[in-house]
């Protein structure tokens, strides 16, 4: 099966993410080159409630658990595909994807971020086989944006 | 106006940043890519006590507030924007902004980090306008060097 | 001394760091440019539980000291250019390194962020020399993987 294909029956219901409302843009070609602005685990508008907060290995009412922040790390990855799929039309234009940066909002004492970050490079891998695999940072924060467990940047090489 | 004349409006009596005490440098040229070090809300050479703590929708004595940190990111850009300016002599060789990638010191249950980081974007589009535009990474941190409640690095496209 | 033969000789006993686990990759290359994954304190397959844990100026039986942190970054650094000789034979094949971003577990109160990276920024002008002078970020978290006190990523020019 094509990446595009791939990509899009992964997908599923998910639609692609709207612009942005500030003065930055969600990707910016240069060269070969596709950048990508930091996203985060939106669902068709809607940031879902389980993935808000720090991630915690325990769990509980207070935190997201490390399954539900791959998950969401996941759903990210899906959304960065559809903003890429926006600027080159199918994805089957993408030689490789090159970088994949995630920042985790986690408890001080959470330390399975790249497990976390897993979500997003095995499902990158999924659609691209070998072409999907990718330098990556898995970084811990305490805070993110509208309250989203992780956040993720990437850059792909555009065929 | 060009876009180094309306930077230097808007810097006004703001100086040029000095360098860099440590092993690396404030920028680096690669290719047609200029890139920066990340960089604060430093006025000549000194660091505003309003800017310096984490960042809390409430403020308080404690916190700096969201409308304080969005001047900080302003201020921060300026100063890349300075060393840009040193780097490449004049701010009209510049073609396109590229990336911006903010981290905002914020407390636990700030998640406003995206309207901090418009204080910089903002800022590039009065000076650049659509050559402003870039993509971004908004992300909360609990510290940042010297307590700065702001860091920025960027990239640009020189012509 | 060739850069090859001056790290190997401050590499000492140091080993080269195996692969990933997952499904990303220790380095990419692109056209003349080497980009690394983030990478921590690790001494030949263990984390020295020195440097595991946030940095506090103060230290003490909670904390990391700020210079176990710095010797954290140096051997964080050697570990990075152990993965690019494997990706390039040889370090006098570097060009010059490009950049160095670097994030430092640090309690709520921890600002010396910067004196932390020296650590990574002096090794690599010990090697390199000017052409080991690179841009910077040096941030703060919370929190990293496995309780690593530093993760950093690099990216170098290659002749």
């Amino acid at each position: 099966m094509s990446f595009d294909k791939k990509f899009l029956s992964l997908a599923g219901k998910l639609k692609a993410p709207t612009g942005t409302k500030g003065n930055y843009v969600t990707y910016k070609r240069i060269g070969d080159m596709l950048y990508l602005s930091g996203y985060g685990p939106i669902r068709n508008g809607k940031i879902p409630p389980e993935y808000q907060g720090q991630v915690d290995a325990g769990g509980g009412t207070k935190y997201v658990t490390p399954k539900q922040a791959a998950e969401a790390a996941r759903l990210t990855a899906l959304n960065l595909l559809w903003i890429a799929r926006g600027a080159i039309k199918t994805l089957d234009h993408v030689q490789e994807i090159v970088s994949v940066e995630g920042f985790v909002a986690s408890s001080d004492s959470f330390t399975g971020q790249p497990a976390v970050m897993d979500g997003c490079s095995d499902l990158l891998v999924e659609i691209f086989g070998i072409k999907g695999k990718h330098i990556r940072s898995a970084i811990g924060t305490n805070a993110l944006a509208f309250g989203i467990c992780v956040e993720i940047s990437m850059s792909m090489k555009i065929k």
